[in-house]
């Protein structure tokens, strides 16, 4: 299931790295990259009680926040140097409720424009050799040419 | 900017604050409800570094995950005794980088139906006198008779 | 890429084409059921200039349209006897002008709920061997039980 | 309820008029301009059997394809001069039936920025003095500096 994307930037792999451990939010919940290549970002996350709502599975705002990640990472993969990425709009339907061990969102891009990246995403709640989709969804992000992915933006 | 519905439990106040204080990944991140009445509920988010992405700003997956909340919760409030809530989809649009010194979500009930719900919500950065507009979104919502609003459900 | 799911309506077949065929607005337009199995729909429509934008490619909303009455009928193809259909709510990426001589939406069903089924649709604009892929979306529709799928509902 | 917003384009009247003119689709459906205003833009379609879904109501791809278009306008009015439009993405949520004389649809832009627009749009089933709230929705625009809004594309 790989994408035919080339990259832009050879060092995609270093540099969506490098953005992700400077999103503190990802590491405050324990989020990490356990798939990454060009076009397709895969984040996953091990269950705690303080990502739960009141029914004790990992909470639906949590699940959609992980996958716009994973989305954006996605589409990071494919950007050229010197650009950053942000999320322009979103949509999810919630098909299960996520409860499992770990959480694990599954970026894919499906269309690059010049700055446009139109990418599905799904996550899933696994745990003792199963995997539930919860979630998919529909992510546009944009490539801002020229501009830092790190500081306060201008 | 009140709403004219009429909600269906008489204790829909305590109801509400009851649940939304069993969510633990809403006081992992430090959300109150700061606003609440049949068919409206406003939380709020101050700022720490935790809750970031690489830019400094609120994380976008957080921002709408604060505003699913918000929706949630202005919807669970119209609804009858021995209830619990569900989001089926939603969709947002992100206008502006989540900057400032507090994230507050607001989401209004626009139809109320007898099983979906559709609910406005908006989350807005502010500080030092500023308001600025974040995110816009549209959210459904499940009620499911006759399920608790705690423990697993079945 | 065959789907699963099991048609509770032993009559399925006939009940969807029965349904569609009292659609007048999709033979106002052309439109025609050109594969049909449990969970799948696809419609096809030729072009002519009454169903074009400025550019002279299918009109977007018209695409939109056209998803939206397959993926509608992919789930309906799933529903039980004496029952009708109602769209909920349906987001759309558009990803290429939908320039060609027919114009093919495809519904495929990702869950299928008691009330609500979750749908991905995609439209696709073909011609001379090619085809391009104009519109990706994600659909709900509700069953409503015990109501007839003609004449004014009550 | 007017917008803030200052045309870009002196002539925006004449050039989002002349645009319309120039879609047959809406032609076809028999769809005018009621209403327009920098950021907004309201169209109106008399009822008649060709529109129709099963039930004899105005038909739901139907209602979201001539909201798309007022949300489309109300953008375009706020375009400059030698440019042209094309959706990137909509949702929308359908709230009730579109039964009645006249549909009416009304977009407004919430947001201009320097290549997206975004605007909120909704539609109403009108007839004796009632109106009903059928549609709400979201839509992302883009606006192509520099391309004419007129024949094919390159």
């Amino acid at each position: 299931m790989s994408t035919n994307f080339k990259p832009r930037n050879p060092d995609y792999d270093a540099v969506v790295r490098d953005s992700f451990s400077r999103q503190p939010f990802m590491a405050e919940i324990g989020a990490a990259i356990t798939h990454l290549e060009p076009g397709i970002c895969e984040l996953t996350l091990p269950m705690r009680p303080g990502l739960t709502q009141q029914h004790g599975f990992f909470h639906g705002g949590l699940v959609s926040a992980l996958t716009d990640s994973a989305a954006g990472y996605a589409c990071y993969s494919l950007y050229p140097p010197d650009s950053t990425i942000l999320t322009t709009e979103f949509k999810v339907n919630l098909l299960n409720p996520a409860e499992g061990k770990t959480l694990r969102a599954r970026g894919e891009v499906i269309k690059s424009g010049r700055t446009l990246f139109i990418c599905r995403a799904d996550a899933y709640a696994e745990g003792e050799g199963e995997s539930r989709h919860c979630l998919t969804g529909l992510f546009t992000m944009m490539c801002l040419m020229g501009k830092p992915d790190h500081g306060k933006r201008a």
